[in-house]
Order: structure tokens, then C-alpha cells, then sequence
């Protein structure tokens, strides 16, 4: 008999305490022993909940008792979470997490601390997709070359939204927070932020390197416009928010930002609130999951396997695949400039003599070559310039549209999206 | 120090090899152990082969060797794989097979033989894709409500260049088997056998079912004419050879056969070589695994990975997932008559008065309802009747078929193809 406490019973914790009792004969048969949820902690004891587990406030109650042997945290936010970690595995009790963004700051530490015992958190990445055992364990043989993530449903609800019923972002995002797809502060859905812990997490498993957010390129949808998604639709892309970890020779790029993909590649097909992560393997080449990147039972369903798999196997690797600082490989994080790629830029521009000849100037002193420009007027004063470039490096295009910007026949800053062929 | 041996050394083996000696950094940061294939069983030894490890063409020499820790099987075959797996296991030694064949008839007595051995075979089941560790691992917490797999890169082509490219069957089997994809007899691939093996495989770990492949319904791609495909496209589907998994009740369903799919399907949109698996879980929903299904690397991939998982891990679950019978649940194949789907079926008919009636009036006689009829003039004298139908069980439509061909206003047997919405 294995015995699971829930720090946290809110969506995903209730959804825990239900398929552990609601789906315990296939559980029981798979693990070869009664696994049950016996207590739940909570902040507000007198909050109603839908489950069928004795309740506590008291977390240092919980983390003492002998009788627990597997500990899920649900709390949210990162130093509560960090110090109950902490303590369970201290205590002894494996851990079981869901949370992205206590990962994204403290993994390395928490896999010291967690040694050989059971810490897991399939959860904390694409919900439900079982993306962390498939990069960890299936793909173990291959050095892997490249990540690309679509890894927020709310984010991506709204780009499909964009481009398949052309209705502009403030209206799908109210859309979207009416739905419940989006929080009335959506910053850390559509600023790229929670994509960004997720694509550390990732990153840790496939390249063994320490980052934390801070330190990567991290970029949302919010200035999409329809103009750009007609151009993406013209020219046979769709624009996705993605997380993209890739290896170039010795270095690791980490980035999170709207992105234009060709419409032929699979992860341009993932569309609305599920999720995505395209995978490609020096061996296997590309490998992509898809499914279900939120809500309390897919979520659930994560923790549940980890759960699972803790009390099946007697020991796992370390919890990140292996150890870090990777030690017999020299795997450095590429300085954001660094990052070469094709850009798409939109420029508005007073629509008179000269103004093409003065940005491609621009253009040319930084070396970018441009691949197809397309002007489309607005009104008789103004047009946008939409340009698509060949191959260049980040630090190039962002002086070149910084010096654009200051050019009087341009109107406003112009924007840009990523472009990966 | 880990020793691996390569019983049978064609493309899969020599990739095993390659990947174990090239992919040594990652591999012994991933494992913590350095892996070494130390051995090669070969049938003939005077054979070219571009690997660099010692051979023979000794098993028995090989399986006795203390020092080899892992076998890894790759001959091809059922019974003399059965004998080597059998006494490698006996001899203590851990099992790594990509041989589905092999698991289709003897995946449950190898279950009991290997008792808490490892016994790995990720690669048996759509290659470089980690399903068998997504289903068993990933999804674990979740009752299976169907599995829908794309496992036949072979007939994928096909199909997809019938579909894409308007070419016949025939033509199209030529290609293939000149660009090395389909074999001189295609059989085992286009017929359907290759997908069943891998559906019985999955159905295991997800079911806890045994069944052997003459037990299941098994269909190939051999009759679908362009006719078929004409009617797909104009009603928004396609047509993929589907290994089907499906559990009602305490009934499964497996079968493997041509399937007309709803084009949105994310399972719909996977083109060419590359297989797919989309699984639904009673909390996680749909997911879906995509990649290579075959070639030397992508197989590799899984048979290494399955070599560092046992390398890693002191002792793993059940090889299935769980035991034979499955003890607390209840749950039988579905006899194939029973089975409940909607139909395609195209009819050659005299085009003469009063046909349709007496075709209709068949269906009527089995209970059978018509959704949508069509009529395609094939010359002045015959043409074919589309019809695509409403729920029905494979008896009635099979019965209704078997009277339809009688009719002398019928020209010739009548084909089906089962719809999946």
C-alpha cells in the first residue's frame, strides 16, 4: 500500500484525488499495488471542494507523517513550493510536481537534494503529453538537435483564432478570458513566459544546461497584427508561439517567440488550446507529441503516471536525465544576439520617393540580405513594408530596426517575427 | 561497465552499433555506465558489413558468455528468435527485441520468462517513436478508450501518393518497392499483417488483452481504387491503414483495415513514410506520437534507448505493463461480427432501371441506413453506387454485401471501407 498526500486541492489536485479512487482497478493492475490519496492540504479549510480526502491546513503536519510516501505539490508560485520540496524529500518521501516555474528556477538544486530518490514532473510540461518520459527515456540514444514547442494552449487558441477567422487579438483575448482559456492579467500565457519554464525544463533533459529565465530570448503575440497574418497566409506560413531549444556545435539557442512555420510541417497543424513538441533526434530524426497542454484531468493524468512509475520502479535516473553541469560535454548557451535566423519585419512607412531605397540601405550596412518585400498601403499617406530576410543574426536585425525606427519616413517602431524554414 | 551483444547484424543491428560507439558521450552521461556492444551474431560471416565489432556466427557462444549483460535481438523470424530471447533470458541476461512477430505470438510466455528481467521492445511498435513507453509509462493513469495507429510506412506512401498524386495502385506499389520501401512480395505490408502484429503489441499494454493475429479482423489497402478516393476527397476524408484499439464496455475491439478518417483529424494529416499513433485516454483525451516507423537509425534510436532504460533502472514493471490475465478487470475481445462502425462501400452495377431499389431494399432487410448515395456513371451500360452509411455492425454490412453480389444487375463483388468519425 503506497500512501499520496496533495499539497494544493485545487483543479489539478482534485482531479489527482479522483482518478487515483475513480480509476484505482487499472492503477492496482499497472503498479501492482493499492496506491491512495489519504490527505489533502489546503489554505482556506472551509472553501468547498469536490473530493473525498480528509483535509489539513497544516503543510509541517503533513511532511511528518510517517505514513506518507509520496508527496504531489500543487501549490503553485516558487519559494513556498521550493521549501516543501525540499523538506519532503529531506523527510524522505518522493515528490511529485506539476509546477513549471519552480523547475525553471531551482531544478538543479532540487535534483541534488532529491539524490536517489523519486522526484518527478511530467506534468509541469504540455499537461497531459508525456513529453518529459518520451525526451528523457525514449529519445535517450540521440543527441538532440532541436525542440520546437507549441506549449501554451491559451497563446495558441488565439493565434488559430487570428488566422482562421481573422478576428484581431483584443477580441480573442477578451474572447479567450471569458472562456476561462485566459487569466484576466494574460501576460504570463501570451508574453511567452510560460512557454519560457517550459522550454528550460526541456532544454535541462535534452542538453544537461543550466539557464533560468532571465537568461533566455523571451517574447509574446501580443503585436501580431492582421496585416502580418495575412502575409504569413500568402506566403504559406503559420504564425505559433513557439519554444525552440536548439544545438549548433557546442552551443544551445533558447528562445521563446512568435514564430512564421511552414503550414507543411506537422506542428503548424496543432491548432486552438492543444499542444505540441516537434523533436528532432540526430537518429531518430523529428518525433512530435501532441495532446492535451492543460486542464485539471490531463494534468492529472500526468502527475497520476509519475505517481505510478514511482511506486514501479525501485529507482530512476537523475531526476533531469543526467547530472548537472553536464560533465563529458561542453554545451554553453548561445548569447541571445548570436541566434541566426530568417526575419520577417513590418515597417510603417510614409509612402513617398526614397523611403525603400533609405531601409534597405539599412539593410545592406548590416550584411541582411532581403528575400521578398511586399508594400501594402494603407491610406494614401502610408503603407506597411513587409519584408522577409535571408539568413541573418539577431544582433544585426535589432540594430538595423533600431536605426529604421529612427528614420523620419517611418511612422511607428517596427515589429518583427521570427521565421524558422 | 555495461556489455551488450547483437544477435543478427542487417541495418537495424549495424545502426545499434553505430549509435552505442558514436552517441558514447551522451549515452554514458545519460546512463551513467559506459555500454559497449561487444559482440555480433551473424549468419554468414564472409558477408561485408560496415561495423566494427567482433562477429560470429555462434548464438549458443554468444548466450553463454558471462560477460555479455544485455542480448539484443534483430533476426527476423518467430521461432528461432523465441529459442534465443527464451535461453538469454533463462541465462540472466536482459532482452532488447525490435521483432514484432515475435510479440504478436509469444509476447505473454516471454512476459512469464522473463519475470523481473528486462525485457525491452520499444522498437517492435512504429520505430523511432516512443509509444510503447508513452502508453505504458506516460498514460498509465488513464482507462484506454481507443488507439488509432498509422504503423505501415509502406501503405502511408502509398496511400498518401494515391491521394495527393491521383496514382493507381499499381504504379504506386512499383514506385515504392523501386525507392526500397515496399519488399518484392509487399504482402505482410500492404495487406495489413505488419500493422496487426504492432496493434496486438500496443493492445496488450494498453488492455492487458491477449489475442493472436488470426483472432483479429486484418484488411490491407489492395482494392482501393481511385473511385474510393475521388468520394474521400470529396467528402472531407482520407484514407490511411488504421490499426484500430478500441474498448466498449468490457468488449475491446482490434483491427486492422483501409479507413475513411475526417480530414480536421490530427491522425489524417500524417503524409508519406512517417507513422503516427493517436491515443485517447478516459482523463488525458486524445495524444498523439508521430515519427519514423522504420530505417535502420530511427529503429536504433528505440532499441538504445531501451538498452540505457534498463542500464539506468534497477528493476522495471511487468514488460506489458501489467500481468496475463489481466486479474481485476474483465475485458474480452469483441467477436468481429459485433463490431459497430460506419461503412463505404462501393457497387458496380448495370445502369439500368430498378437497381437501386433492389440494392436498397437489401440494406433495409439488415437494418441498415444509407447517409449519403451516389451515383458515378462508369460507361453507357454501368456505374458505381458510393454509399456511405449509418451505424452498423460488421455482420449486417458484410451479409447485406454477400446478397448485393448475387444481384445480376451487380457486375462485380462489392468493396467496403470502414468509416472512423
Amino acid at each position: 500500500m503506497v500512501n499520496v498526500a496533495i499539497i494544493g486541492v485545487g483543479t489539478v489536485g482534485e482531479s489527482v484525488v479522483k482518478i487515483l479512487q475513480e480509476n484505482k482497478d487499472i492503477i492496482t493492475a499497472r503498479s501492482g499495488k493499492e496506491i491512495n490519496p489519504i490527505i489533502g492540504v489546503v489554505r482556506n479549510l472551509d472553501k468547498k471542494r469536490d473530493v473525498n480526502i480528509e483535509l489539513t491546513s497544516s503543510v509541517e503536519e503533513v511532511l511528518n507523517r510517517k505514513d506518507v510516501d509520496i508527496v504531489v505539490e500543487l501549490m503553485g508560485g516558487v519559494d513556498e513550493p521550493y521549501k516543501v520540496v525540499k523538506t519532503a524529500l529531506e523527510n524522505g518521501k518522493s515528490v511529485v510536481t506539476a509546477n513549471k516555474a519552480l523547475l525553471a528556477y531551482h531544478r538543479y538544486e532540487l535534483q541534488d537534494i532529491a539524490g536517489n530518490i523519486p522526484f518527478e514532473f511530467e506534468a509541469s510540461v504540455a499537461g497531459g503529453i508525456p513529453i518529459i518520459t518520451a525526451l528523457r527515456d525514449g529519445l535517450s540514444a540521440n543527441h538532440i538537435e532541436s525542440i520546437k514547442g507549441i506549449m501554451n494552449g491559451t497563446s495558441n487558441y488565439m493565434l488559430t483564432k487570428m488566422i482562421n477567422e481573422g478576428i484581431d487579438f483584443q477580441t480573442i483575448l477578451k474572447e479567450a478570458q471569458d472562456l476561462g482559456y485566459a487569466e484576466a492579467d494574460p501576460t504570463f500565457d501570451i508574453g511567452g513566459f510560460d512557454a519560457g519554464h517550459k522550454l528550460l525544463i526541456l532544454a535541462s533533459i535534452a542538453y544537461g544546461i543550466d539557464a533560468k529565465p532571465e537568461d533566455i530570448l523571451i517574447e509574446g503575440i501580443e503585436q501580431i497584427s492582421n496585416e502580418d497574418i495575412q502575409f504569413a497566409k500568402e506566403f504559406g506560413y503559420s504564425i505559433k508561439l513557439l519554444g525552440i531549444a536548439k544545438r549548433i556545435g557546442d552551443e544551445v539557442e533558447l528562445r521563446v517567440h512568435s514564430t512564421m512555420i511552414p503550414n507543411s510541417e506537422m506542428i503548424a497543424k496543432i491548432d486552438g488550446v492543444m499542444n505540441g513538441v516537434s523533436v528532432i533526434g540526430d537518429r531518430v530524426g523529428e518525433t512530435l507529441y501532441y495532446g492535451a497542454g492543460a486542464g485539471g484531468d490531463a494534468t492529472a493524468s500526468a502527475v497520476v503516471a509519475n505517481i505510478i512509475d514511482i511506486v514501479r520502479h525501485d529507482k530512476k535516473s537523475p531526476m533531469l536525465g543526467f547530472k548537472k553541469p553536464l560533465e563529458n560535454t561542453k554545451l554553453t548557451l548561445k548569447p541571445t544576439g548570436e541566434i541566426e535566423t530568417h526575419y520577417y519585419v513590418r515597417i510603417e512607412v510614409k509612402d513617398r520617393a526614397g523611403v525603400l531605397a533609405e531601409i534597405s540601405k539599412i539593410f545592406g550596412e548590416f550584411g541582411i540580405s532581403i528575400e521578398t518585400m511586399l508594400q501594402k498601403n494603407i491610406d494614401d499617406n502610408s503603407a506597411n513594408l513587409l519584408i522577409l530576410t535571408h539568413l541573418t543574426k539577431e544582433k544585426f536585425i535589432l540594430n538595423a530596426i533600431q536605426k529604421i525606427a529612427k528614420l523620419d519616413s517611418v511612422n511607428s517602431n517596427p515589429y518583427m517575427i521570427r521565421v524558422e524554414k
